[in-house]
């Protein structure tokens, strides 16, 4: 398999999963400032220009909440997500829509206000409210979703690589984690595992 | 189970396929002009404040993504998504999940704008390229991913319920659904469907 990423991005998630089961994988850096994304190269690849994106035998997949489910279902004596257990796996698909539909949604609206208005001074009124919204959405982790010690309790699943890519995103959205202490103690616990390790560098 | 929903909101491709899979549930609609998903007795329901809601014997289910897996997943006869075929349900979760963080999110523009700036202006900056940016996704949705006659192919799926659900939203946001013939054509099929006859009266 190959997988398509770039620093700073969602790619991360799925990144830390790759490596996390060991998956027989090679990983291709693509250069956002130099807009490698919409090279030609790529978009035969992923036509939508963005990363994650997966090269299987079968085919590329993308978007992170479909390539987490995919790596769990595919390796299953990992156990990252209840894939016998409906309500289980339901509950922990709704954190993963969750997160992409309205916190990395959040977050996105500094890096890529432009996507939603063209008026400069528009852009700006975007930027100026993600951290609110951000620190909205971690209130919300801290005192709910968050069950510690892992994303859904006690076993480890792929929620934990995707909550552990956005609670990085809050100090540049102006956000000081330790407001969230259980989230920044989950953020402790990510750092330790040797996927993650091994994957950061490629990030920073 | 008791489904919770609202006129105009993307509940409506769950109930569809709640009715669809004579679903054994009561459903409850919300006055979002009364503001009665942010009254105390829903919140103690969806502390979210939002729609979709399911409540089963074991909990709350919420996020259309979730919602839509979790029905195909406990009804497996009626084959609404690919269960044991991982790289085909990535392919399809895929497209939830494209949905919910992206076309959703740029209709959502236009009704919701104050979620993501303060300013009026800029708000109205965001209403102002709502309708770029659905008639960017359903090209992308007419040309590339409606594979046909149903989204993913021969098989009516999960899908179908949310594309016809985002497809209704067009006309709202200023795009003519008459530029995109496939999508036009799967919103004749849909309406075809005595489940959607039942449950579109409900969200006029």
């Amino acid at each position: 398999m190959t997988f398509y990423y770039a620093p700073f991005t969602c790619a991360l998630a799925t990144h830390i999963v790759l490596e996390h089961l060991g998956c027989d994988y090679q990983s291709v850096k693509l250069d956002f400032r130099g807009n490698q994304q919409r090279s030609a190269e790529f978009l035969a690849i992923n036509p939508k220009g963005r990363v994650p994106a997966l090269v299987t035998e079968r085919g590329v997949l993308t978007e992170t909440p479909a390539l987490l489910l995919y790596l769990a279902q595919t390796h299953p004596q990992a156990g990252l997500a209840p894939l016998d257990d409906p309500f289980a796996l339901a509950e922990l698909q709704a954190v993963t829509a969750w997160f992409c539909s309205t916190v990395h949604v959040n977050h996105a609206h500094r890096p890529r206000s432009y996507r939603w208005a063209d008026d400069p001074a528009a852009q700006q009124a975007m930027k100026a409210k993600v951290a609110q919204n951000m620190a909205e959405n971690f209130e919300w982790i801290e005192h709910t979703l968050l069950r510690g010690p892992w994303m859904m309790g006690e076993r480890f699943s792929i929620a934990d690589p995707y909550l552990f890519t956005l609670s990085g995103w809050l100090a540049g959205d102006g956000v000081d984690v330790a407001r969230f202490p259980r989230v920044a103690e989950h953020r402790s616990r990510m750092l330790q595992l040797p996927a993650v390790q091994r994957v950061m560098p490629l990030y920073a």
